[in-house]
């Protein structure tokens, strides 16, 4: 039901607390369901090419532990609701070695043409992404 | 009781999509609230110079219109909730000409030293940002 | 001759060495230059609104010593080359208080329309560049 | 002699000109010495842990062609000076299908303790990078 998405933590991604930044981990999730997306046959670069986005509009980050440069961790990512106008995420970032849940977080999506009007999802995807929500 | 600081939108904030990154959001709420906290006589580097961090625990985040590269924004932050333990931040990114609200969100922090122990506020801390909160 | 704009150095900008990371400085460089281009009339949304990019095709940084989440820099910029089809801007970073120059550094633009042709500088353009250049 | 790492190209990475902001490939070069480096038995998180930091000095960035989100690339780095007080790394950016070489780079470092004070390298470092840069 997860899909597992092992994450290079860049040295860039730090900051001078010594730990990831809290505003990197948003950008581990995206990579979360771009890669869950890109497995099933939807790669995120294709559907833009089509014009079709997804605008984020809402993001929530529960910040367990943190990240640190070195550490071997993955991104968990699902669908967690699926409508014609609205699709969700939810994201675990675990520690491989101690199976600790370091972060979780969730996401919801418009869809839109360009950057300003939200349309139904259009069939094509839609059919993908019924099949990945109820894998 | 909202403090105003204009953000000035960096070009290397922006995506593909032709407008600022979800991700880029956090880092202008982060400016926020340092520079309330600077502007109160509280600079986060002498906070951090003492071995005092503030840990982002939780961040909730609302974006209801893009911001874009050109765009002239501010962010606005107050503290919305001030215990010995937990420090509530709220937000607002607004347009400077339309006066359209862009983005709204909040993060909760923890007192720490380091990046592991949670700790209560220091007392000399306590008392600014006690002030802050009821100003 | 130079451009000054002080730059807000943010907390996200820094990594685990303590310091402003090295990807950053570029950053800071477009900086500068957009507001010294909007500065003189030509800001650089605009430029992209009506089809032309400034491509960077070549850059040089030398860090002399690390800028600090909590110091006030400034970056001062000029146009160093003004050619048809090539545009050269220097910099320099400089400490408010100590007056030391912490990083100069360069970099090459081509006029392109969208991302793949390099271009002849329209006449418009061209005009507003030559008179920063030769002032 | 070239360490090859593929990249994951982030869609943050990316900025409204459609392609990978050249203030990213700074970071790809980072990932490729952090990769070659550690290759070789020698993480930088373990480097940092004994103190030891690789203080980037002197960065030089050619632009051939523009990286796209959805391409697959990898960096190649190498070792392309090794002295007692100064370690330079030479970078391309390749394409995985044209093989077309799009970006070439370098960058030149102190080793330093803290972020002030240059050293000579330590000489169980030096038997590592030795046989680095010999390979």
């Amino acid at each position: 039901m997860w899909h597992e998405t092992p994450i290079d933590i860049r040295y860039a991604d730090t900051d001078q607390m010594g730990v990831v930044h809290h505003a990197t981990y948003p950008i581990y999730c995206e990579i979360g369901r771009t890669h869950l997306m890109a497995s099933k046959g939807l790669p995120y670069h294709q559907l833009e090419s089509s014009g079709i986005f997804l605008m984020v509009v809402e993001m929530t980050c529960r910040y367990r532990a943190p990240c640190r440069y070195g550490d071997h961790v993955s991104v968990l990512t699902r669908i967690a609701e699926l409508k014609r106008k609205l699709l969700s995420f939810e994201y675990q970032i675990i520690h491989h070695q101690s199976k600790a849940i370091l972060f979780t977080g969730s996401t919801k999506h418009l869809f839109s043409q360009g950057t300003r009007s939200a349309i139904r999802c259009p069939d094509s995807y839609w059919e993908i992404l019924s099949k990945i929500h109820s894998s």
